[in-house]
This record gives structure tokens, sequence and C-alpha cells, in this order.
């Protein structure tokens, strides 16, 4: 039987989604929650690994149970026993039985992140875990520009880690196809701060994608590089080309499309 | 000289407001920075004195310096420097030369809380720490049909923690006057999260006011209380008769009036 679960996480207090022996991750915490609750081995599958300090809204996870597990108490009451153990850090906002083709990770035809900027003079006690503080003023024009520039298809090698090569000695590939990139104003409620906020879609990211561009985009906006260079950046096919990652903190992972 | 300072904080990691000696409090972190970067010892006094969890967006301060104190670098240069040292915890957001006749306590003429609810099944990563979550459907009309009748001047010894009495054996008045009491939904613009907000208005607050109103209209929203109950509740002058004070953490010291 396949399960698919819905989980928003402060990325703050873990490691990474990734289990990792010896330190706290998201994955290692609701491994052991879900396996405890449906007193079976349960390890899953996420859209998208996020890495230490990288918040989600929208991760999607898979698992399989056998199926001889009990759900006569109903996934619903699965999800609050889940979500007393790992709260409130991480909570499972949907628990569902789906086809057993379903993969969180390999059936996702799309992904959004959004990434926030405080930029003005002052920090924000409220968003500080949440949002990258950028004390200068920043030309919001020409990184509109520069981020309409990377949409489409491309090789994504200068805003990404090189993976490692694959078993046969191949290298895998950095085409990914962005769908959008764009800026606009978000309110803190709670607080009444005003930051600025980027929300890229791509039909998949490699890894530090959305940190490097992101990074590359502030660069532009400090004056340090022109918006209309992004096509020679993209053809370098080197980090080194695009601006350093920004930090992780300012990064949430918004949600997933499946067909 | 006297100056006055305006502080935005988080109270997570405070033992609250005042200087406690041996535990990280705000007045302590401001008094340290303050002091070493006027090389002046600097004690503040503050509008409201703000409980362990408590946070502020508008909490005012004053303090005296000596006229000697150098502040050839401006005062703006005196704010960025403490900010560095504060932050990103606290963050003083403005700094002004004032009349001396001005105490941020005593010439303060009205004072405002915002107290925030998550009233929903489901936890939220992102507000665990600045909402109270109430997992239980709440009768909002309850509430604010409630929190109505405590607008005006009342005798709010019912909803406070009884002062020490005062050197001369008196005790000091717990007569305040509400100018305001009202709910409205607010999204936390960051996350999606629809939360309930409290707002209250006051010429002043006395200790625990504000949480133990904001306990009492959730006792009435869950159906335990009577709505039309607080007149009788008000005229007990007894804390048995309110409902228990609301967690600390949903609490934020909004803003103070003067003159």
């Amino acid at each position: 039987m396949r399960v698919r679960g819905d989980v928003a996480y402060d990325g703050a207090p873990f490691h990474g989604f990734a289990v990792n022996e010896g330190v706290p991750t998201v994955a290692g915490l609701l491994n052991g929650a879900l396996s405890r609750v449906l007193r079976s081995d349960v390890a899953v599958t996420c859209a998208g690994r996020t890495d230490r300090g990288v918040h989600a809204v929208g991760q999607v996870v898979s698992f399989d149970l056998p199926d001889d597990v009990d759900l006569s108490r109903g996934l619903e009451s699965v999800r609050h026993a889940v979500n007393r153990q790992v709260g409130p850090s991480v909570v499972v906002t949907g628990l569902s039985v789906v086809d057993d083709g379903f993969d969180a990770r390999f059936s996702a035809t799309g992904r959004t992140y959004r990434y926030r900027i405080l930029d003005r003079p002052d920090g924000d006690p409220f968003t500080a875990t949440r949002a990258w503080h950028v004390p200068e003023a920043l030309d919001v024009a020409a990184m509109e520009a520069a981020a309409s520039l990377l949409v489409g298809q491309h090789d994504f090698s200068s805003f990404c880690r090189r993976p490692l090569p694959r078993p046969d000695g191949t290298e895998a590939s950095l085409v990914r196809r962005v769908t959008g990139a764009s800026f606009r104003r978000v309110a803190d409620g709670l607080s009444g701060v005003e930051l600025l906020e980027f929300e890229v879609s791509a039909s998949a990211f490699c890894h530090q994608m959305v940190r490097s561009i992101v990074g590359t985009l502030v660069a532009v906006g400090r004056g340090r590089m022109e918006a209309s260079s992004m096509p020679d950046v993209l053809a370098a096919r080197d980090r080194h080309a695009a601006g350093e990652p920004a930090p992780s903190h300012g990064l949430t992972f918004w949600s997933v499309d499946y067909p």
C-alpha cells in the first residue's frame, strides 16, 4: 500500500531533510514517528531534499506500508498521532492512500520555491530565521530583468553543485526548465515587516540551484553584476560565473505539482 | 539629556524585559550594549514590562545620558552600533533626543497589545513561538460579545496578579480604562496560515491583564463561560472568577501612545 504525506516544517532545528545518523533531520523524525504509530518500518521518499536550514510549507513524501498494517483507526487519526510526536517544528498536513505508481519524487512534474529577503537597513527579530537580511537598497527592477532571462530550458551548471558521476561514469544532466521566476512584496502579517519575495518554479531543481540563482540576482540588485549578463552566466557552465549561493534560511519549499 | 528608544524583540530567548541578574533579559542586553557604545552607564525605563516569552513590536524605552557624552557620530550611528550587538532577537528601530520631561512609562497615555491564536486542529511550525495553538473550533462571535463588555473603565482585579502593597500599606488601584478590544483574522504572509488576532488598548494594563482577558475570552469561545457573565466576572474582583491566563508566547506589545 502506497501512502502520500504532505508536510510543513521549520528548517531551523534540522540538519536538512535527508536522514543523517547522529543529527536531527526531518526524515529521521518522520520515519521514527510513522514507524512507531503504524508499528511498521517506514522510510519516506520526498519530492525535494531540502538542505540544512531550508523550510517547507508544501513538501510531499511517499512511503509503503504492508497490506496487513492496521488502519482501522483511519489515516486522520494516524496523522494526529504522528503530529503529536513531530510537532511543533514539523506538521503532517495531509495523509492519503494513493495509487501504487505514485512516487513523491519521480511523479512530480513541477516544484516551486519561495525565497524571502529583508531589504532594509534594520534587521527584524521575527523573520531572522526565515529571511535573508540584506541591509543595502536593491535595484529590484534589475533583479526582475535578470530573473526573466533565466526562464526557459537551460543548462544550469553555473547555478548547481556538480553531482557525483553516475555509477556508469556518465554525468547527470543539469538541464532544467524554469517555468516562472518573479519578485513581489509580501508583508509578515504578525510583525508588519515588508519583505521582498522571489518565487521560482521549474520541472525540477538541481542541488543549490535556487540559492545560487538568488545569490546571483542579489549581486545584480547590488549593482555588482549586470542583468543582461545572465545568458553569458548560463553559457559559462561554471559556478564561478554565478553569484555566491544565498543563505539557506531564506528559502522555503513551497509546493509540488503532480499530473 | 533624555533619550527615547523604540524597540522590537522576539521574546522567546528572554526571561522577560526587566533586568534579572544571571538570566538573559531584554533590558539587560540593551543596557549593556548602550553602555558600551555610549561609554556611559545606561539603565533604561520601559513603557510596559513584558513577561518571559512576550514579544514587542513597539516597546518604548527612555534613559538619561550625561551632557558630556560624545554624540558627534550622531544617534543613527549609535543605533546601528547597538543593533550590531543586540540583534537579531532585539532591534532598536529608533533613537531620538527628547524633552527632559519625557518618561517612557509615566508619559504614556495608552498601550496596545495583540494576541494571536491559531484556532485549527493542526499546529503550524512557523507560528509556534508567536501564537497560542487552540485545536478546538472557537465561537468567535461569543468572544467578540464578551470582549465588548470589557471596554470602558472597570476594576480589573479579577484579571490581574495582585500587586504587592505599597510601602505605606495601601493597595494600588487596579482600575483601568480599556478603550478597545476586538478580534480580526490575519494571515501570516510567510506561511499562508490564518490566525485569530485579538487587539486590546487601554490607558495602562496591570500585571497579566491581557493574558487573563484572552484566557477568559477563549473559555467563552470554547463554551465554558457565557459572554454575558463578563460584568459578574469584573464585579467579583477575584481571579478565580476569570479564566486561566493564556500562554505568554501568543502576546505581542504592539504600540504606545504619548500626548
